[in-house]
């Protein structure tokens, strides 16, 4: 007799970003080339002075590190903190395997099984996948993309409280929207985590991806906010180094970190060549983060400008991130999505998109939006324009769909997505 | 109002092999060299073929690597168990940060919150942690000392069967104790599953690790068992790269390897680097396991020489791995570990200890027993001999304890373990 498998094991969710891989893979196979707009691995060089850290290494054991990451690590996530101006204990930081396992470890330790857990919809889709381990169900709360997917209104997240919820996990700048929150905002959801006894994870791995002078405020940085807040952060985007896997967990409730410490613990350390490659960061000035972000929104502004031109595409001008949720004129994104990788191809090349459903949890939505990551060069990214504009009438005559307007009546509205200072 | 943590975050061991590190800090601050049996760290050199991977790279962007491990890697672990014999499909094997993780994604898959595992105690402590996280509730069963700790009869399992029972969890050799079971106790083991429907997950780990001319059969190789074994595998013992955080889950159960690589994608990918590291094991010849296997045998022989002679401390012969659970003539292992950080050295030097209670489930067993890790050269451990030899009576006489008999009465019992091919 076989043995069933867990509820949760049945209930993993598969990811929508990597579920077309298979018919991107065919379509490699016969010569296409792809333009990957789906997925966020950076094409920018990881820092010659994280790299040559490795070459340098002369240890002749990789032993393990210590649980809660190794004090070089550690005080150089504090200073790179300090930076920002937020003073942070060592104690406040625990390395882990990257955000996911910061990610998972919160999860954990905030909330039980058949507790629930208030997400922003669209979200960053693999937060479905911890909170399916953690047994945590997602509670959506939906942002609009006439808003600039801006949070909806106080009285919306009093709505979705019940006596079973924990937490709040909000993605500051959005992944997969792009949003930047303002710090009203964040006040807002500070109060609301304060007046019903929630914890309030905020993931703010893409704190730096900020154009248009705008700041991403960190939700440490919100006055008498110690006792339930904790700060997901990675390695993985600022320094282009995603497959190192590193990150941490910050807090400064003490019960928190002594819990996912021993979480910690349980599996003795997070990755310590990571570790090594990370102290490289100290070498870097302001002029890099500069320079990756003007290159960020440079590549923003093309993708934008050229998507904007496209008739029935509509979308608010991202704020940050790399990531964009678009709405397009089809039906069914994901057929859509399906039709680039196997019934098209402009001068020999496609793009990959990701379909948006995934990314939230009210079932029907987002079934005409997909998510967009800006990681290739400018050229690369106007070529994937010139094929959607291209591919958009195509998959609307085969499908037998009526074609959009020819000038995109949508992205004329006014941009009255929030200001950065506001 | 500060939020309340999660049940299991409150339910979180503490580590018990760590839990005396700040006595040991403090022992070292006061000058006190300190000779660690307390941790499974080996001293011996990561290979110098895998070390050299890492100065070769000229990767220029440490991207994601594919979630269940690279094509290298996992190529590299089939070609691995191609040489013991079992034949694997790539499909089969899911490259995973560390041991650890895949026995995290074990419990997960194999049970639901509020299940139970069987596992032979003492076990490796850290699975408590990994229960503890997928809210499932260890049952264990007690093996002995005086049986050179080889498993109960499979009476005493088919008595721990309630209907929540979904898995046996098996470490062989076996973390803490260094036995490695028979093909006769694991085909008991199998039979016991395979009749009560549970999955059979085994922590392979140690598996080079294994002394006169025994031999470790893998779970993968019991016949018609591919439906419900698991096994958990680390590059960490055996290449000496405890830090990198590599592993494996291996299972040719597809659906749980579908829904274990569904919880890799969620984190995305292993370490990437540790896979680099990892493709230097291509180059190792047998002369290498066959290196280590000598030099660990001789360590234990050192250890399991210089304690039998201590009055009343006993011991079986060690069979496997780098560790074994030693009986103490004290009252409280704990007090005696502790005791060695505080209050003794001689000429300058102690000895850290694990306790063993935390090795064990069932309260009140193990309190007179430690770990001892026999991964320092064999002069440490003659040195570390003398220690405990000196410190047992001296503690002994410091807590106004009767001291023990002059001759070691218990370990002049005719060694009665079970010999390696019976």
């Amino acid at each position: 007799m076989t043995p069933p498998l867990s509820k949760r094991a049945r209930l993993m969710p598969a990811s929508p970003i990597r579920k077309l891989m298979p018919l991107a893979d065919e379509a490699r196979g016969r010569g296409i080339h792809i333009y990957h707009l789906n997925i966020g691995q950076p094409d920018l060089e990881t820092p010659e002075p994280m790299r040559a850290r490795l070459h340098a290494l002369r240890d002749k054991v990789f032993a393990y590190t210590p649980s809660g990451g190794t004090p070089e690590y550690v005080s150089t996530v504090q200073a790179y903190y300090q930076g920002l101006g937020i003073p942070l204990g060592l104690e406040d930081i625990i390395a882990t395997t990257g955000g996911s396992e910061a990610l998972l470890f919160a999860f954990m330790a905030c909330a039980n099984e058949g507790d629930e857990a208030i997400v922003v919809e669209p979200f960053y889709t693999n937060y479905s996948a911890f909170a399916t381990m953690a047994g945590v169900t997602l509670v959506p709360l939906t942002s609009r993309a006439e808003d600039g997917f801006h949070l909806p209104p106080r009285a919306a997240w009093d709505k979705a409280i019940t006596d079973r919820t924990r937490l709040v996990l909000l993605c500051n700048p959005s992944n997969p929207t792009g949003t930047v929150y303002t710090p009203e905002e964040l006040r807002m959801v500070a109060a609301f985590c304060r007046d019903h006894g929630l914890f309030l994870v905020a993931d703010e791995v893409y704190r730096e991806f900020v154009y248009d002078g705008r700041e991403a405020l960190s939700a440490l940085t919100l006055p008498e906010c110690e006792d339930f807040v904790a700060v997901v952060d990675s390695q993985s985007k600022r320094y282009s180094a995603c497959g190192i896997r590193l990150g941490c967990l910050i807090s400064r409730n003490r019960d928190l970190t002594e819990s996912v410490m021993k979480m910690a613990q349980g599996r003795l350390s997070a990755p310590g060549l990571a570790q090594v490659v990370a102290l490289g960061a100290r070498e870097l000035g302001p002029e890099y983060t500069e320079g990756i972000t003007t290159e960020y929104q440079h590549r923003r502004d093309v993708l934008f400008e050229g998507l904007s031109k496209i008739p029935g595409v509509f979308l608010r001008k991202p704020e940050g991130a790399f990531y964009f949720v678009a709405r397009l004129p089809v039906d069914d994104a994901e057929q859509f999505a399906r039709f680039l990788l196997t019934d098209f191809d402009l001068h020999g090349a496609t793009v990959m998109v990701a379909p948006a459903e995934g990314f939230y949890a009210t079932p029907g939505l987002g079934r005409n939006e997909v998510r967009i990551a800006y990681v290739l060069k400018s050229a690369d990214l106007e070529a994937a324009v010139a094929i959607l504009a291209a591919a958009l009438p195509a998959y609307c005559a085969a499908r037998g769909i009526a074609p959009p307007p020819p000038s995109g009546e949508a992205v004329r509205q006014p941009d009255f997505s929030v200001p950065a200072e506001s």
